[in-house]
């Protein structure tokens, strides 16, 4: 499919390490492309809170002469990356979208920038969050047209890597955040299961829904990234990213994939829609099976529980946002914006009782999720990942509707930027059972290539 | 059991309340004499790296007349409490007993210093941590003798307590920090399962072995206050505190209990030996039936699977401690201690496989721990919180072989301060199933009345 919003300056740092190897390309060198891009862009993008070019290109030259060395620090050495400015940085100031924080030090990384830090990957600067990624929206402006939104509330993340200024960036989503912004700026998204990256260091919103997602410029940069940031530190408790490693899982073509019809589709415009029914057609003209709600009614049964889960998933946000959010509020009054406020008094009217049982009807359905799609041989759910293509007004950075069920249940999900709608991009989301990334991430490899 | 060691200062909250509401006393003048002993004592015992008797003050009027208006916020309002010095708080610095830490003020509070605010409790002061929960002792002493150690690391916590300078303190156990302080300052001590507790502000060491511990001068207290933070705030995914609530649960006597006679029995003395031998008759005198390897041969199998786990259970922490210590290690070099920097090196020779292989131990342990208990009808697991009385000197805070199981399963355990040993306290430590703190607390309840 050609897409009229395709970045030429759009690249991918994966591919680009033969290069390097080669002598053909140089990490140094590689930066200062995607700084070109930033010098001539970000003035209409602002997707930076800070930028910090020197630190980028002393740490790109380090990689430089350890790749002219033959003794590069890992898939990531040289890699230039934007960091969500909702995630510690030891040099950078930590700014949460909020004024409550604003020219805030951590003083130290988080685990997620201390990996990359550790495997040589280039900071290149904070990128630009919704406040405290739920909040109000920041200034960053769609790449492919300023009128509209990047995307929330991995704003920065998403409209840098869409709009070619750097190969990848880090997210987190803990609604839509991720694969949202991913799918209006064009970019490959990934939101891995629930835990299996280590989110210590991020600021949290509601810990059992926080997700760490990588934003890049092919399924490569984000799948590498993921993966190094997994093999290099693990996460407590859980261990490692089901599949990770320096190169992509081979892809798998799926025998069957379900698609979900759930309540978002009432928001979907008919040019988006028609895209979406068309990938399916390509999908179903190339041997894969695609079961629905109506031609299966387990299909149709777990839509209905999904639908139902939306104001469970806002529930338990809210209920985990008490701590640190009340303090918050307390202490900044107004300075934190109205949407946090009101979830803070969501809580308030929650009981233990009520949080209790969102926890136990969470499992039971993030089970039955993964169960499904096994009884019916299906590899993986597909959908979109949003309503339409970027809306219009920066205001509002979008609808969750199609993501909030992939959140809520903490499997995993990838965004793919097959379709175009209106001229701009619009992504076909894949979801999976939980921890099983590295299967989900074969049959996005499959579809990605097959696709395009 | 008479004990010569106990202090007559000590003075449970629990138990004062019924004054409060009666007018008979009120949380101003309670403070008033914990702040008596305090500065009395704390020369000597240097329990605090900080003091703020002027908040406290203020808490504990307001405190006082929510009571006269008989309308106080819940069952720790007025409470006067310690918090050790690895956990934000919003008024005072938080140095992690490091001087890379020096003066460092986090700016918020920790979940469970939030919760206990929300609810009324005195916040007095910060309490002496060994580094960073593992590293290098303080200057605390044991409030029964000056010339031995409190226990690490919730050091000052413990000797606040047991010295009556305070009705509870918050602790940490990783692998033995809040019960073997507890069991040498002759408190109460209480390490609920793993996750139970909010543990987010409470600076980390291993996320899966860090516990939020309570140490008190009587059982009600510290499960009035393990419960107040629970109630208040849950804990992300897990939820609530078995048992949580305003009031101890039902004491229980336990038909059966299993004995341990772990690795860590290699080092006890023969005094502190007679005495937990003399506790177990007095168990078996009042138709309690004593299990133990010898006369099973599953607890036998369990308790060689335990003692090969203890450096497991260091590999665990070991490698969980990348982040952040690396990071610290880079930055602050020799001023972080031999002891950290050594689990840093320990964890560099450990591959993903390697973690994925203890997570895996770890929770086939877990199960069978509570399977052994259910399948012989036992109540809880019995054996000593230490080696012995409080070790000589201040720069080893003891032995962890008796602690170091509970931490590593998750598992909860209680520290009741029932024997005596060379005229110092001793502990008695029950442990009970994963997620069972009621039940357990219900038998340590029992135990508790019916052996003092």
């Amino acid at each position: 499919m050609k897409k009229s919003w395709s970045n030429p300056h759009t690249v991918s740092f994966a591919r680009a390490v033969a290069d390097f190897t080669s002598r053909r390309d140089t990490p140094c060198d590689f930066l200062e492309r995607c700084i070109e891009t930033i010098e001539r862009d970000e003035p209409r993008v602002k997707a930076f809170v800070a930028l910090d070019l020197d630190n980028a290109r002393r740490a790109a030259q380090a990689a430089t002469e350890r790749y002219k060395a033959g003794r590069p620090l890992s898939m990531v050495d040289g890699c230039p990356i934007g960091i969500k400015d909702i995630m510690a940085t030891r040099d950078l100031p930590t700014e949460m979208g909020s004024p409550a924080f604003k020219g805030w030090r951590p003083g130290h990384d988080a685990a997620c920038v201390h990996a990359l830090r550790q495997g040589g990957a280039v900071i290149v600067g904070k990128t630009v969050t919704t406040e405290f990624a739920v909040g109000f929206s920041g200034p960053t402006t769609n790449p492919f047209d300023a009128e509209r939104s990047p995307g929330g509330s991995s704003s920065g993340s998403a409209a840098a890597v869409g709009g070619g200024m750097l190969p990848v960036a880090l997210g987190t989503q803990t609604q839509g955040s991720t694969l949202r912004p991913a799918s209006y700026c064009g970019a490959f998204g990934f939101k891995p299961s629930i835990g299996a990256l280590h989110t210590a260091g991020i600021h949290p919103l509601s810990t059992t829904c926080d997700h760490l997602g990588v934003i890049g410029s092919t399924l490569d940069d984000v799948w590498q990234v993921a993966s190094h940031i997994s093999l290099r530190l693990g996460s407590p408790g859980y261990g490692f990213l089901s599949g990770a490693s320096e190169t992509l899982p081979a892809p798998a073509k799926p025998k069957k994939v379900i698609r979900l019809y759930t309540h978002g589709w009432s928001e979907v415009d008919a040019v988006s829609a028609a895209a979406f029914e068309g990938f399916l057609k390509t999908l179903g003209a190339s041997g894969v099976e695609v079961i629905d709600r109506d031609n299966d009614k387990r299909v149709a049964a777990l839509e209905e529980v999904l639908t139902a889960g939306v104001s469970d998933a806002l529930d338990v946000v809210a209920y985990e946002m008490k701590w640190p959010y009340e303090e918050y509020v307390e202490k900044f009054g107004t300075v934190i914006g109205e949407r946090v406020r009101g979830l803070v008094e969501r809580a308030r009217e929650m009981t233990p009782d009520d949080y209790t049982s969102l926890l136990r009807k969470r499992r039971e359905v993030r089970a039955r999720f993964g169960a499904v799609a096994r009884d019916l041989g299906a590899s993986c759910y597909v959908t979109l990942s949003a309503s339409g293509p970027a809306v219009k007004g920066l205001a509002y950075s979008g609808s969750r509707a199609f993501l909030v069920y992939g959140s809520w249940l903490g499997v995993p999900a990838f965004s793919l930027p097959l379709l175009e709608s209106d001229g701009l991009p619009l992504g076909v989301q894949l979801l999976g059972a939980a921890d099983e990334d590295g299967e989900l991430c074969a049959s996005a490899h499959w579809i990605t290539t097959s696709m395009s």
